[in-house]
């Protein structure tokens, strides 16, 4: 049997992924009477009349919905909100079991972005916080800004920051491994949605020097008028230079390539152009460039999205501990300082003797990633004065 | 310490009282290749593919959602969505302890009839079945009308049915003890909300004699200008003879009474006016007549919904099995005669050798009853032909 047989026989036998139990076993009466009528009125009151107990009392300590419209589910793209769920029960399953925060999956069966934030803000205070999945751009953008300002628990859009911050732990080593300099760097996103423009911001008020951002049309420049909101706003901060033309042209002398648009679209004569090149090349499941290809072009640090070569850049090294962290302070929101240390604490979990060009980034199964990662945000979160504990 | 400070001190320290888990460990790159990408697609193409695939291939197959806008919470009233909450991850518990049914908890922010529906409906793909719960009346009757007319999953307003199976089961049993004759019992309801008129309404299906419907302002007469649509529907159909008068004139000659109202409405002068008189005093945490009380009136079967008497009448013998049956052969709803072959069943668990008036009821403690329901609602959604395996 190939994968897609494997999977999906998996998931016949298995009818789902997640399972909601019971935190204590309901045997005696005493057991009855405490959990649920007539003791279980006494917690409902406590939080009747301090509605901040609803975060001690009740599951919301723990728990992140997983919310998505279907619209951009993998590269499958719009395939339904019920099609969507396999991932969306897959990322609740990898919350658990990589960072002990329950997860609960939910699709939204509309495309209205009106009607998405109503019904996330609606059954918002069920949870500690919102991880929106596989949302298409441009809508995601305006979901997630506008869920922040009416729900008072973290919002966080996976696919952007989760991307942003695996992305920028993997780049901090890749640069020391590759003795760059962070100001001094040029790098060239090409793919510019949301993962794309997400990581060219975090990588901006990082510090990274000269980011680039290509799309479709070749780099993208600020004035051009087919830029939605989202390119036209990263446009006036990045490409410093002015520079036009192609990807081609713009991974000439480039330090960084990173990908996440589709395959093939980088050769190794693009390569041999870039500095001691970084090739991130994340297009899933086939990269843009093949790690063998990009070596033959010169690229000295590989990473993709794939757990079958070396670097592999995996958003499940970030999503459960910056919610195990954030939910562990009762964060209202992960900030700007929230994502860029949790990037360090990834990018720290290498030491610099373990670093070389093969390894710059925590396997995708290291399960004391998310409690490093918990504590760099909580951290943080404390001395941005947003933790409520 | 008494119940509500040990309840209160088990929330504290449970912080929650479910959990979502993965039903599979995820150790190895396999795992993480079958569960999530790239091989999550493949179910993800199957369901896009063919929609009823959702039912099998995600946790749809076992999941309820328990739903309330926190309006009608337990005795407590209307005390916003958050505090609801304690209630309804109990009753999560309960569905996995007692049925083996995932049930995942979730409050609406609104008290909006269209607001409630169009957000129920717009996450119903992420579930099997929907539970509504603690939602108060008149609003719950439209609430569940309408998701029916447009969702493709079972929709349970717990408070009404569940809580009218559990009662028909009592009076079947309490029927044999007695030796009454279902079509000539008199039969009072005291109590004309959600619950006492989806009593009355089963009875009635059921074929139970004339039932009387009480509220505040006594004997529900047809016509009344003071009804609301759901206790004008009920008068149509109850009360047979016309009668008026309180509740007093009500009970005089009745064969059963049923109490979903308040503490001590009922006197053991009342009761004696009764006919070898069912109490079914179920009023929470204080029955409408203390047990004791009813006795020394004359009633010869006396029921409560506390588990500190005998016959306990309690809906989890009712929600985990109902559910756990129309799940098992994906029933596209719950109809009347699931609801009555599910009293049945509940009833037929006491053995005629079993059966005294102290003991017409399972104990709410008893896990065999929820399968036993299930069987029952499984087999005539299949002879009904609303099973869709």
């Amino acid at each position: 049997m190939n994968i897609n047989e494997q999977a999906l026989k998996l998931h016949e036998e298995m009818h789902g992924k997640i399972e909601v139990i019971s935190r204590k076993r309901i045997e005696t009466r005493e057991d009855l009477s405490l959990l649920y009528t007539p003791g279980v009125a006494e917690p409902c009151r406590q939080i009747a009349a301090d509605y901040e107990k609803s975060f001690t009392l009740t599951r919301r300590s723990n728990l992140v919905a997983v919310i998505t419209d279907g619209t951009a589910v993998l590269g499958l793209g719009d395939i339904g909100p019920a099609a969507g769920m396999p991932v969306m029960e897959g990322k609740c399953a990898l919350f658990k079991e990589f960072g002990d925060v329950d997860a609960f999956p939910l699709c939204i069966d509309s495309k209205d972005t009106d009607t998405i934030v109503n019904t996330i803000a609606l059954i918002s205070k069920s949870f500690g916080g919102i991880n929106l999945e596989d949302i298409a751009a441009p809508r995601c953008f305006e979901i997630e800004r506008r869920l922040k300002e009416v729900c008072d628990i973290p919002i966080f859009h996976d696919d952007q920051h989760g991307t942003a911050i695996v992305v920028a732990a993997a780049l901090l080593n890749a640069m020391k491994v590759t003795k760059k300099t962070m100001g001094e760097m040029k790098i060239v996103i090409n793919g510019a949605g949301a993962a794309g423009i997400a990581i060219g911001k975090l990588l901006i008020n990082m510090g990274f020097g000269n980011i680039i951002m290509c799309d479709i049309n070749g780099i993208i420049c600020e004035g051009d008028a087919r830029l939605n909101a989202g390119q036209e706003e990263i446009s006036k901060i990045s490409n410093l230079e002015k520079e036009h033309g192609t990807l081609a042209d713009a991974l000439q002398g480039a330090d960084a390539f990173i990908g996440v648009s589709r395959p093939n679209l980088v050769t190794k004569e693009m390569v041999s152009t870039m500095k001691d090149g970084i090739v991130f090349a994340m297009a899933n499941p086939t990269p843009e460039i093949m790690p063998e290809e990009a070596k033959t072009g010169g690229a000295v640090v590989i990473g993709t999205g794939r757990s079958d070569f070396p670097n592999q850049i995996n958003n499940v090294l970030v999503f459960p501990g910056i919610f195990k962290g954030a939910l562990s302070v009762r964060a209202k929101e992960i900030t700007e300082s929230m994502k860029e240390r949790a990037a360090y604490a990834i990018a720290s979990m290498i030491s610099e003797e373990e670093l070389t060009p093969e390894n710059i980034i925590p396997s995708a199964l290291n399960k004391n990633v998310a409690d490093v990662v918990a504590k760099a945000v909580a951290d943080t979160a404390i001395e941005e004065g947003i933790a409520r504990i």
